[in-house]
């Protein structure tokens, strides 16, 4: 089988991290039988700078007609209120009606200090207040401005449904690993019911009922409000194994999960659509260390192993996830937000010798 | 001086917790020529399912004519929507104009495990999804609710305004205390700009224009977007001072920070109007330990010291923190919550002990 994949590496380390990403597939084993044909892609502030627009048509068109999946790196936000740039990522989600965001934070044997962590985040990726739809008024004491957060059945159920085949999915894992001390798969919905009543209410009534599928019956379904998640989530996080979340609080609650790992430059993220699949490290363009080949590559090679998940290629993504897995426990080439001293190019080479 | 304060004990712990909050005031050495009145006050949703109504309009009517402060304890949400039942403590800081929530977060000598947290959260009260202002439809795939997200500048401007305030009073207790390594007050401004750039634009930009008055040329100003927020404050909570935030990301944020001092029971807040202040406990009614009496009442003797001292009354505060930090570094009387046995009133009687 051969795979089209779009690469849009964006701004800052999002150009380093990107080509480590294809690196790695064009370092599969070939017993796999996967080739991959490449497409470089332009969005971004670069972009927008550039051409006007953070995401060009042609981008967009591309991935439609000619990719069957993609990674993408990061994008740098103007310091300041600039007309007409808009954030490219959320878009694409939109436009390629990825409506799941997957964010699996989990700890290794060498990267944990206490319980092991391994849950993952399922996180809308279409609505919520992410529908951008604000306008400004002059009020009787200045300016007011109003955001729109909507949330639909629709939305609601199909990403419940997906953290529910998740879940199922984790167990069948799980259940091959003598290791596993979780005996059941579970979901957790995380809303705001308690003061939004309709929207957010909406969202927990459409995920109970998603989730009380007869293929379901083997998932214990709780919920939590996204506050006391939050604290949850830091107190006890070895205790979650799925939390299905709107948007914004997945946002939130993912990069809160990431500090629990030590590190955002560990952390995958998938934007999955039904038959679509862009890979996307958590972390930012961080301009800071840009150019200095000291960005972690490993959320990108992770996050290369989940597209390829979500695309039906479980065994290659096995391999990269072990392969990771391998380098973290051994910690002899790690990049120094790990607190080692390994650039991007020693950490990617010795996953890659570990493939 | 005589202050009348309402007792307002909610439902489930917060019938524990009160009272402690009320012997607490009654026990302050008379030196400080302080005088209480109490009124005893119904909300929550008891008071609901036996009014019909989770805040009367006496308590409302009460608080306004008759008090300088308040004491809330906490209240229960129905798990499933009851038709008409909404939270009495988001009606009230609506309709006492309380515009400010300050939550401080901070570890004591016996209670850290690593570089000392001392920071504050300064919460807008009034608006964002705090609105409530909610509708429901029929779209083409199923219901569709949308909720209002609402900013104002005349509240940004003022929550700013108070956390520069906050910051530069926390700066004047710091420089008497000869063992502070901070040597600058600093604000961190939190929003989602770069997804809402009219709604948290307006946010920041006005949070910007306040900090920027002469009156605190001495403060730090930077800002987060509030997932990056969530991380670092996981990643390095020694660093922050004055977190300023809409409602909700402040709902979130004192939860996630709450969690960083071991216990939700150590958190107190405080909802702050032009005249006004009711101390509140962070957490929640607790059903599951209900009628045990083992309740931390810290958060509660904590929300009354903050009380104390938006009602201008610093030196009484002061008494209270101090007896409260002696009773935790002593580590004799904790209660569950922080690995300890002792039952509510054994923890209130040591603090009272070293008032
Ligand atoms: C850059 C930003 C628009 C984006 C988001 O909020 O979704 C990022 O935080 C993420 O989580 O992918
Ligand atoms: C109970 C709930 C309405 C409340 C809030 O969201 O403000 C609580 O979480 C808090 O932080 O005081």
């Amino acid at each position: 089988r051969t795979l089209r994949i779009g690469l849009i590496p964006g701004d800052g380390i999002g150009r380093e991290v990107i080509p480590a990403g294809r690196r790695i597939l064009e370092s599969l084993p070939s017993s796999l039988n996967l080739k991959f044909n490449f497409v470089d892609l332009e969005a971004g502030y670069d972009t927008f700078k550039k051409t006007g627009t953070a995401l060009p048509d042609k981008t967009v068109e591309t991935l439609k007609k000619e990719c069957d999946g993609a990674l993408f790196g990061a994008v740098s936000s103007p310091s300041t209120k600039v007309a007409g740039y808009s954030s490219p990522i959320v878009a694409l989600r939109k436009k390629l009606d990825l409506y799941a965001n997957v964010r699996p934070v989990k700890t290794t044997l060498g990267n944990s200090n206490g319980n092991p962590i391994d849950l993952v985040i399922v996180r809308e990726n279409t609505e919520d207040l992410y529908v951008k739809e604000e306008k400004t008024y002059e009020g009787p004491d200045g300016k007011v401005a109003e955001a729109i957060k909507r949330i639909s059945e629709r939305a609601s159920s199909r990403i419940s449904t997906i953290a529910g085949e998740i879940a199922l999915r984790r167990q069948k894992i799980r259940s091959a690993a003598p290791t596993s001390t979780r005996d059941q798969p579970m979901v957790t919905i995380t809303h705001k019911s308690n003061v939004l009543s309709q929207t957010d209410g909406l969202f927990r009534e459409t995920a109970r009922k998603a989730l009380a599928a007869d293929k379901f019956s083997s998932v214990l379904v709780e919920e939590q409000i996204v506050d006391s998640m939050v604290y949850k989530l830091f107190r006890q996080p070895e205790y979650y194994d799925v939390i299905v979340a709107p948007n914004l609080y997945g946002d939130i609650l993912s990069d809160g999960a990431a500090a629990l790992v030590g590190s955002l430059g560990l952390v995958p993220s998938a934007n999955v659509g039904d038959n679509f699949a862009i890979g996307e490290p958590c972390h930012g363009s961080a301009p800071d260390i840009e150019g200095q080949n000291i960005a972690n590559p490993i959320a990108t090679l992770r996050s290369v192993a989940l597209m390829l998940e979500f695309l039906g290629e479980e065994a290659a993504a096995a391999k990269i996830y072990a392969a990771v897995d391998g380098n973290l426990d051994a910690a002899k080439f790690l990049s120094p937000d790990m607190g080692g001293k390994a650039s991007t190019t020693e950490v990617l080479d010795d996953v890659l010798k570990r493939l």
